[in-house]
């Protein structure tokens, strides 16, 4: 490699000697990725010429220049026209240039106390706001659909499976609304990280501090923060509210997975019991029979590399002495990837549900043997003052009669129950029925009909919430 | 392997037919790592069993003749004579079968309206209930050592670093601060994990909820709950409030990472400027010149385990299809190992911290050249009306003429000044002083002593925050 | 924490002042897990001595001496009685300082010549070429039950599937043998790991080298290394062979996790394909109808585990500095938990195999629609010369007239197979056959039984192969 | 969203109703990043239509007219000029839809005998065997760069670190050949996996292999693969050869990231060791006074997302079931950015070392108290035969004695050696000299200088074999 003369238009060029090559430049840029903060960036700008006017930093008249100046950027970057440029390394330096040119010389007094490590770490904040924002409207979007479908699967019952054996029958709206209460755990996480992201760091300067007397203040009441960093080390040293951000997203991503992967059992033509839009499916380029559940499993695939992403960045930070350093760049790179990921993903997974339906009589078929009653009857038992270890000893050794003779639970008599205890009665026979089942679990949380109106009540609570 | 003939000592003896083995009982037991929940699935069961008794599922002479029995294993456990057999799998069918040792076939009555689906969270949760505030408790004594270092470091001037290079000057107390501040938003993270911790899972039963009008709500009062799940099929199914309290162990972990590294490499013989008291050292086996930082170097060290479990946990949760499944056993592995990790660190961090002691006179010695008041003279051009872009060109190439002519920043006379400048005057060589440029940086959350004051006493308002 | 005074047992105590404190040494020590290294230690001590006389670096005397004295401990250490203590940190100091009290003075010439740095190095690289020998026969062992169960269903033909819909039908066989070619490449991975394990790092000190002409040649012949490490400073700081080993657990977790999967899924009730023995499963606290396939679902949730100290390990090499750390010590920790959990999931994934039965009758019913053999018909129209992609969309468009009208593919006549194409014929139906649809798979590698044949002889061979 | 009507551009279109969403096409499309593979889907198609013709699947016609247009294709991939279009979801579909369209009907033959299952794989490993050579390439250029710089650093004598904290004292060169040690472990790990991708996977079909009598050895001499794969569901549903090579890649970074780590550390004011070239450093936006190693900080910043990634990968093949899944098509992204990072990595380092200089004199500094040589006193006593441990300890009271009176060693007299052991004569004197410690290692793999030297000349030869 043979290195360039002399690095002319960066803003740190009086101390340096010979200039970069171009691969390095590549390898070093970063306004092909966070252009996508130019919009904070001329926002956190403008608050701080506010600022430095506010305390006589720079004058009246100066600071009018610059706003001017910025405002015009500005109006450049809403409509997405203005031209970044890799040789100017970010996206800071490419507004600053861009703003001498507009303003002349006194646009060099933009940067007057401040650093780009206070820069980048505010307009990133403002950035996930908004983000974060968006994501919580999104897992709304999810939640709505969920509660949606429930109320459409409320009278459908399917097997409640644990180890994915059948359990017990459950409603097919409790599945769904119990992925309903996880994703609300996750837009708790979101809003409890908004917290995080509401502590102005703008002001701290590269990390000392700088020789102004600003005012913080003023500046979080312009740019909407309810607090201010403490510690200007800390506060560009730190990336916690990013790992925070990308936690959620990994925890979103979870759920997800875990929801992809239910709906892709559920849609093989062994269980057979929702049919996906044939939108979200697609065939096989060799086998005609095939409506293949692709958008679901790209959920679920997906999902990995946002946990990926999650390994990366603390492994990143993991590592980094005192302050602030370079490979604090590629937190972007992680953080905008798993956005970009983690957006569609809750989009379409919301969409699958909307159009999916259900395969009732299918379903019903799977339940046949009447097995998943077991805990029925034994807490038919139970009521009859037999000890619960001993009544779900009894059941499953009648399970096991039944196996081994090939009968269904329905096909027994009263004189087969009564071999196994003498306290079945003839109605045992009203308890072997999956509705009844169903409607006998009457605790808080259960799956009765009851109980189910209930937490779609509450869910129907908590997407008003705003 | 040959198999055994049946598992009589299991709880769902009834439906089987041959026994497992003994390497299998290896691989499939718990009981050797979840017995330290003893406590609290006692502690449950008490609960439970006064709940069924109000809610009249139990007569009141059975609830008495199970309490009294599980009064006496409380007894046990407290004072760690409970004898725990991998004959019984987990730490549940473990006090169970005692019970019913110890109080006869009534003692079978106690698994009544609920599953070890619900029974193991509701011992998870309040385990970790009682972790959190030993582990919040660590974080807030280390963070005292951090206050109480800080206040015998407030008149060290050191190097500020970003990129690893010398900055700006700093107070030490300022270094040690940055943590102190890291370390609350941490305390902080693990305050928001409490509340997921707060809703009660016992009673959703084996995930559809039970057959018995059970009250949750006094469940709750009794345990100490502020919520009830609402969902039964999710409450058996998340591990989220696992995943998000190895999450803030993670967040602890990197930041005891970093501190160490910083320490590890303050202790350098080329930085040279702290003293770590020999008792967190050890000597080489070869080299007797080496007093090695071991001690932060585990800590460095055991952090990436902690990490790794965080991408473990996730790992498993995401493959897992709908409701309960066995994988989740592991999820109590990789919690407990967390856990066991972080609290020693957090211990030792703070003893490190509480036995270390400064070279002062090396510190200064190593900004000898002045550089690091390289911005203090840009902004003393600015002062004088130079753009701050432009004092920066100008400040950097003083620089580079000091380093061609190698000379200090002190060395320079006006004349030298001035060909760079005319803006310079005699009152230049008064901004050349490291105590000057630390009392300059007069900005909220900067280094100067005022400021750093003022983040000592907001720390110790954050200590004295229950 | 109050400090102890002096560190006497510790074979660097001459500069220190104060000793360490008990947590500390429970922080540090790593007796507890380390010892496993005991018979690897000695083994080397006695090589290193023999190489000391060799290169008279002491007499024989001495060598004989400490020899002897190395002998006993061997003995004792294989008769599981060297009793540890933590108050010798780790194995290299626990079988030193008992040597010298065996031997006396002379024993402390042991450690001339070498460091725990390179000591450690090669007590764990002996460790891992017996591990790995104990794995690869463990993986070996799984393939034989793969390949005897293949043998076993050889005549079952079972759906094959993409995206967990049905495909193409294949022979079960097929399904197994699909496994042991994947598990042979991890057996290849962990051979091609060996050579990693076979370059002596002993004798390369600290990490400068040592002040004596030792002959390195001669200690890799007695300790059976083929070659010697070029670089003694890239000796004692790499872990490539231990991140290569634990990534090669890892390939095999990820592989039983994916087998595991599977059988679980054909061990749901809605695909009933498979009858794992009843020592493999465990049934429900409460649900006494459920047959839980929990060894199978603890190997998918364990290979988590494995997979999370992949990315621990990594996490912490990634961030070391020059040469050996004291945080390496911790890669001893995450190594044996991978040995310790993957040598019981290959052996009981064996067991369960071995001990699995099908439902042949079952299967059979799953493919009913005869949707299954689209790519037949496809294939069948291309033989009469339709390009692919025609005969694919003809054949998709029976498909969906069959869904529509209800009907199986066996009950359509020709009419209705002409109204999709003139070329379809009589002979048609002939093709509408499962037994026929395999074994007209004839291309190598696919599923007709020859095929299958022939792997199965390809595999016993693998199997032969030392 | 509303669903388009239907999805007659796509292969599989026969068996569906209602078409994708734009949104949903963004979600599942492949092309706007596996388009790379173009010139390999080409080249495996070419093959497979030779092979078709030979074994009469095709007539030689319909060869012809196809390879004619594949050429044309190819053509058009190699300038650069072939357009993709997102209508066409992947690499594949983009080929043959624009083949029909240049050589009509018989076009659509190509497909014939295969399916995107095996032809994705073939692209592929066939992508792979060009990547592997060009990193493999890149490496050697490292390592060449590595050989230089130790050429050039042989005469300087710096300390040797183990815990940060001054060692031994070694040859500069030393320290940059262990580097070169551990990048062709490296090298040799991706020749080893290169095996890996020397099985073809083409002929697989979908999963059960293809209802034609192929001639896959015939494919594998055309494509250059020495091996064939031997069961085509395990062929279609393994990803072992990019989790390696991802594996191997992460290797790689955590080598860079250390070499970076190292030379960030010496590049610190206060080690002061190098001097990196302008180029590849930046300065502050606020501190004209830096010049920091932003280049290396990105490298070891970038290798952290590579092993996020390598953690990514594996959860997601560690959750999928049997045999294929599009969850797969996340693989490609992983594994591109993967390969997209490592390349600028391994360049951009060789091109720093190639443009870095030594502070020799400064280095000197760094040992002037002469502790550095306690391991060559203590060798000093062994060789009077006092025993290693007793040399230790003698030598540790002697530093300890220093550091109390601030002496360095060069200050001692002889009566104040002889005050810690009466064997210290005269000649102690000859053995304090740093060159001389140096030369004293002449172990094979020490830091003499003729070991050394028999290192760079291995290193040579390592370099030019093939």
């Amino acid at each position: 490699m043979t290195l360039k003369k002399k690095k002319k238009n960066k803003p740190w060029a009086g101390r340096f000697s010979t200039g970069s090559s171009k691969i390095l430049e590549d390898f070093t840029e970063s306004i092909s990725f966070d252009q996508r903060l130019a919009f904070y960036d001329v926002k956190a700008s403008i608050a701080h010429t506010l600022m430095m006017k506010r305390t006589k930093i720079i004058t009246g008249w100066e600071a009018e220049k610059i706003i001017n100046g910025l405002s015009k950027i500005m109006n450049l970057v809403q409509k997405n026209r203005f031209k970044f440029s890799k040789n100017f390394e970010d996206v800071h330096m490419n507004i600053e240039s861009y703003l001498v040119k507009l303003v002349g010389e006194v646009g060099k007094k933009l940067h007057t106390a401040r650093s780009r490590n206070d820069q980048v770490a505010v307009d990133m904040m403002l950035y996930l706001k908004d983000e974060s924002v968006l994501i919580i409207n999104l897992i709304k979007n999810l939640q709505k659909s969920l509660l949606a479908i429930s109320r459409k699967s409320i009278k459908i019952i399917i097997p409640g499976y644990t180890h994915l054996k059948q359990g017990q029958p459950i409603l097919l709206a409790h599945f769904f609304l119990s992925y309903f209460f996880k994703f609300q755990r996750d837009l708790d996480k979101f809003r409890k990280s908004q917290m995080s992201l509401n502590v102005l760091p703008l002001g701290a300067g590269a990390m000392a501090g700088v020789n102004y007397a600003t005012d913080r203040k003023y500046l979080a009441r312009l740019l909407k923060f309810s607090h201010i960093s403490e510690n200007s080390m800390d506060t560009v040293s730190q990336r916690d509210y990013i790992i925070e951000f990308i936690f959620c997203c990994s925890m979103v991503a979870m759920h997800l997975s875990r929801l992809a992967e239910d709906l892709i059992i559920f849609n093989s033509d062994e269980f057979n019991y929702v049919e996906i839009a044939d939108a979200f499916t697609t065939g096989s380029s060799i086998m005609p029979n095939k409506k293949n559940p692709d958008v679901l499993e790209l959920v679920r695939g997906k999902s990995s590399k946002i946990l990926g992403n999650l390994s990366g960045i603390f492994t990143l930070l993991k590592g980094l002495p005192t302050s602030y350093n370079r490979d604090l760049q590629e937190d972007k790179k992680i953080l905008f990837e798993t956005i970009d990921y983690i957006k569609p993903m809750l989009q379409i997974t919301a969409d699958v549900l909307d159009h999916i339906s259900f395969h009732a009589d299918k379903i019903k078929e799977k339940m046949r043997d009447g097995f998943i009653l077991a805990v029925d009857i034994a807490d038919y038992l139970v009521k009859k003052n037999i000890p619960f270890r001993q009544a779900h000893y009894i059941t499953g050794s009648i399970i096991k009669y039944c196996i081994h003779k090939k009968k269904k639970i329905f096909d027994l008599d009263l004189k087969e129950f009564k071999k196994y205890s003498k306290d079945f009665k003839e109605d045992i026979f009203s308890i072997l029925d999956y509705k009844k089942s169903v409607e006998s679990k009457i605790s808080y949380g259960g799956t009765s009909t009851r109980s189910i109106k209930k937490q779609m009540q509450i869910a129907k609570i908590l997407l008003n919430k705003k």
